[in-house]
């Protein structure tokens, strides 16, 4: 079959990958849709460094699958799928059901899976995956496979929200207008949240967190977002991952406020804790999300709660992706690039 | 009168210092007794790069007394005093009285000052200062003046334990026995939390520690403070303030803990947001006590719940302030040395 690689810096096609097999327990999917998620970009750029620092972190258990980014790294993890047929022993929905599921596949060891890179396990930027059966969840109300696959992210969104423990008569700041950014604007508005600031250079990013929800918008090259909440504490949303941009919240937000650092960094980063420490600020890193925030998610979609059509700025192919991965790093362009093999 | 200053990256001893007089709602003291606290070494050194990035920050109300660091700065936040006179119009416990205070100043315009680093207001490094009337506490059961001193220090280990909300059955990791470390093993002994693991290269600090309620005690240079908590969320405290501490705690720290920054770092730093963001962690920075807390650390400490006196290594006159400053540099030889002017 066909399917996407990440192999040096790059993404690739290759025409002739081995079929995914479903053992007990999963079942063989059809891709219909997924998403390329900025962290995509992101590793095929410095995924050797995230790869460095991941074997040096302490206080998980370590995958035993390692990664070798000297082969091709299967990838995609924003999808929605048709059912083609379940493995030994497993139950599915009938052939055909649009479904789509948390990124996780439980291996007969006992270790699960993140389904996101990997040089064995295929991912949704190919024509066929496995999934794990209870992972499924059916796409309802007849919502299209190519706004079904902005579940995952969007529940990124959720997730972080959820976290950061906001009321409705809490004020938002959120920095990045990029998907995760837009994700946990459309969240914030979800949960009611009355002041909800959100920053972003482009304008066409500030066009679409307004489209969210997003009850003020800010270029940062001109306003400062800070300057547009009312006086007291925030709760502030770093969706950037670039270095310098969290040491900047830092400096600007108010006394005990607190920062969810839910943008992606993987290189090192330097700050000033003393701005942290004067203004007793709290941080809580977010990522990912969990079962019921992945459905409600869904449900909010199909349900036309969130409006995630506006997000989706192209849909291709396989082919195209090579040219997905350029246009994705400008802004103005493009928003979300939906992938249909 | 006799005051120690700040100067030019040392500390010096004037004899000619104006005479502090009381205004409204203030009251003279006669300090009896004023520890010297690890930020007043780092001030005199790291001043100028504090107070840059102090005047960068936003989000706090910028304070209207300017220090010139080219000037004499006056300092000593951890004192006991003797009441001498009340300022017009206030009232005062009787002259004699032994009193500590919350190191705040009100002044007429409505700003608080906090007596610590200034070119005006006198610290508790000089014969005498003046203090607010409505911040004074008596020091109950006969306590000693120097050991009294401690109330501020130990209520900053306090302040940052009630912050972390940690629980009985909780597992603290404190990383570095300094002071602040020392205040926040007291701290979490006195709530009851069964296993506090303090960390610090020095024997003595450590002992110290042990002395104050850690269940164990460690040198990273030998072992991992990480290895000896069981299995699950830890709540961490950085109690160092060194550049690179926070980022190795954040490498160790398992899913999901907690880390309290009460270590007060005044220059940049360089971390690595990805160890924070795959393991989900949260971060409190901690500074100073609220009355609550300060009154409670006095009780303590007068009732005998927090022994401080082995924390006291050196009583000394205002003469030999240069020796101290220098000596505290070697955690071997000295903890808290106390100044009796």
């Amino acid at each position: 079959m066909r399917a996407a690689v990440l192999r040096g810096g790059g993404v690739h096609v290759r025409d002739e990958v081995e079929e995914p097999v479903p053992g007990p327990g999963q079942v063989l999917v059809e891709v219909a849709a997924c998403g390329i998620c900025g962290s995509d970009l992101h590793f095929a750029r410095h995924g050797a460094e995230a790869q460095a620092l991941g074997a040096r972190m302490e206080g998980v258990p370590r995958p035993s699958r390692g990664l070798d980014l000297g082969q091709d790294v299967y990838l995609g993890h924003e999808f929605a799928c048709r059912i083609l047929e379940p493995g030994p022993d497993t139950e599915a929905p009938p052939a055909g059901t649009l479904v789509t599921a948390l990124p996780f596949l439980p291996h007969p060891g006992g270790e699960t899976e993140t389904i996101v890179y990997s040089n064995s396990t295929k991912g949704g930027l190919g024509e066929r995956m496995v999934l794990a059966a209870p992972m499924l969840l059916a796409v309802p109300n007849g919502l299209p496979a190519h706004l079904a696959a902005l579940t995952e992210p969007m529940s990124v969104g959720l997730h972080a929200v959820v976290r950061s423990g906001i009321e409705a008569d809490g004020r938002a700041v959120v920095v990045g207008c990029g998907p995760v950014g837009l994700a946990v604007v459309a969240a914030l508005a979800q949960r009611g949240v009355r002041t909800i600031v959100a920053a972003d250079f482009s304008p066409a990013r500030r066009a679409l967190a307004a489209g969210l929800g997003a009850t003020e918008v800010v270029d940062p090259r001109v306003d400062s977002p800070w300057s547009r909440v009312p006086r007291g504490r925030v709760t502030a949303f770093e969706a950037v991952g670039v270095p310098g941009v969290l040491d900047e919240i830092l400096r600007c937000a108010p006394w005990r406020s607190r920062v969810v650092v839910v943008g992606v960094c993987m290189g090192a980063d330097t700050w000033h804790p003393y701005f942290g420490l004067n203004k007793e600020l709290s941080l809580d890193f977010a990522i990912g999300y969990s079962p019921d925030e992945f459905g409600a998610t869904l449900h909010a979609i199909a349900e036309g709660l969130i409006d995630v059509a506006p997000l989706v700025t192209a849909r291709i192919g396989l082919d195209e992706l090579p040219w997905a991965f350029a246009a994705l790093r400008n802004p103005e362009e493009h928003c979300k690039i939906i992938v249909e093999p």
